[in-house]
């Protein structure tokens, strides 16, 4: 006997790696290129400090004023957390807390199966077809719960939102959480579903699309009772999450659309050409709607490019799991990271 | 049948209240009166904002290393979070996950049986004697864990370091966790028994003796075992819990022990300022080592007193629950607010 058979034993998330290297083009986790909107840096250089004494707002208010105004949802269908994974934890600790497995695809945002065996919640992988795309009719059996990211990571594909919906409603027992990580990057939100389907909870991040990975904001937002449940446990975890400063941050973001709207529209068009130079150099990849590209070469083995690439100072991401080892995720950089990939790509042998 | 059948349902721990008013005296969170050291300020204002489109370094490599050469302990023996709350919940999931109870006094922080709830974590409480002082003998059972605060809250008592490591000595089985949110006010901490027992966990936070409760900064001291158990659970959690402004702010907070010693000392002695007037108008309490006093009239009721206080824009806390519930806890504000509360007690009359 020993105090360690009382531990909970988990194998954890990996994330990508947050090399210390500065001179590298890091096109490995997804992050935006370009800085936060002119009115983070204000909001920091303004802050007053003294109020750092007292505990921030439980509530996070003005942070969740400021989305409700923004998305246009009652601020009491709104719930914030300390990043997109932070809100996925929790909701998975207060909706998937049935019997029955819970289903997501089989190739998907790797935290998923990490947070179900972290809570001990029984689960199933439907398997993605052929072209990546997801199987609607797998989500149409008995289960406890379903999470699909849309569009889903890492292949980059956009559900069709008919199909989304024909889950949501066929699964009236069942809460379904759409992870909208990407959804900024030219995908349709099914956020308008939350007044129609009271089980359906649509997740977003200020990570991605709003260049703020590094202050750890994410939101969900669904029918009021959905959201009341998810207070409740998060009340039950940490009153606290949200510091102050990150609250300000958050809503100094929002408060610029425009700047917003410019940045995720610089990161299509650079997409965008970047799908037309990987294609030429022999490079097929699902249509990406998000900001980053899931590339596999007609001749060149994956892993090997990966360790090329990372030799040469451009990091992206490798995941050595069944169906997808001979992929490769590439963050949308700016154009010039973009380029700079292409021109060692076009020099690229592998013999 | 509905999705609600699966929900995680949970009574949330409630938090002092965070009046929006400004004119008020606020002693009803423990928070420290004086504001957070110069650095943080300089921090905040020369943060290169641009870099928070990048992900923050998930094992908080700066700040661990600040703890670590300021707590004389290896980094791998250091575990940092959102909070304290944060810590402790994240070690409740990771160490009190077998079949025996948990064990932790009657009175004490209310936010233990509310994890426990939230886990399922089976738990008893161990009656506190009649002066509030933790009788060491209850702890000397099968258990699947212990935690106590040291002080302990809402008393304010310091636990003799004997009594205590005869509890973690006794205890090879289970992780006991102390608390010590207040040890910085005048108590003296476990942290060198963690050298010589395996099971001990030691919490700290920086909400009170480094006026941080608004930026949520936690953190743990343990065998590196412990730590490594209780990192896995964190990062099958969220990878990136603490953002990159928070972390820079937590190392500014650490460059000036001087500004940390100094306010530690005013706080105390306001504290015993305080002591000595409430005792001169009819209040009884256990000797604090804390920054707050828990406080009983000889005739006031402490519902009513609360409510006046209230009225008068004097913010304390009150628990309505047995064996407390005549008692009030009062923060250490600034020498001035004390002032304030004592001249408002002096012409206070119950009829």
């Amino acid at each position: 006997m020993s105090w360690e058979n009382n531990v909970r034993r988990v194998t954890p998330y990996v994330p990508g790696e947050q090399p210390k290297r500065k001179d590298i083009i890091k096109l490995n986790t997804n992050e935006n290129p370009y800085p936060p909107a002119p009115a983070v840096q204000q909001v920091l250089r303004e802050f007053s400090v003294d109020t750092l004494r007292k505990y921030p707002d439980p509530t996070v208010g003005a942070l969740t004023k400021a989305l409700s105004e923004n998305y246009c949802v009652p601020e009491d269908q709104i719930f914030v957390g300390v990043g997109s994974d932070d809100v996925l934890a929790m909701s998975f600790m207060t909706f998937f807390h049935g019997d029955k497995p819970i289903l997501f695809p089989d190739i998907t945002y790797s935290f998923y199966d990490v947070w179900a065996e972290e809570f001990e919640i029984p689960y199933e992988t439907k398997p993605l077809r052929e072209d990546f795309t997801i199987c609607r009719d797998d989500y149409m059996c008995e289960n406890g719960g379903i999470v699909i990211p849309n569009p889903n990571a890492p292949t980059g594909i956009e559900a069709r939102r008919d199909e989304l919906e024909m889950i949501i409603a066929s699964n009236p027992d069942s809460v379904v959480i759409i992870d909208e990580a990407y959804v900024d990057f030219g995908a349709e939100t099914t956020l308008p579903l939350i007044e129609k389907y009271d089980n359906l909870l649509v997740v977003m991040t200020f990570s991605k699309s709003r260049s703020l990975a590094g202050s750890r904001i994410g939101f969900a937002m669904g029918s009021k009772k959905l959201i009341g449940y998810l207070q409740d446990v998060k009340y039950s975890f940490n009153s606290y999450t949200m510091d102050s400063v990150t609250s300000a941050i958050g809503c100094a973001a929002l408060s610029d659309p425009k700047y917003f709207l410019e940045t995720c529209e610089k990161i299509v068009e650079t997409r965008e050409w970047t799908k037309k130079e990987l294609h030429a150099l022999g490079f097929s990849f699902p249509d990406s709607r998000t900001n980053f590209i899931f590339a596999k070469h007609e001749c060149w083995d994956a892993a090997r490019l990966f360790e090329d690439l990372k030799e040469a100072g451009i990091y992206v991401r490798y995941f050595n799991k069944p169906r997808i080892d001979q992929y490769l995720r590439i963050s949308i950089g700016t154009m010039e990271e973009m380029q700079q990939l292409v021109a060692f790509l076009q020099d690229y042998k592998q013999v």
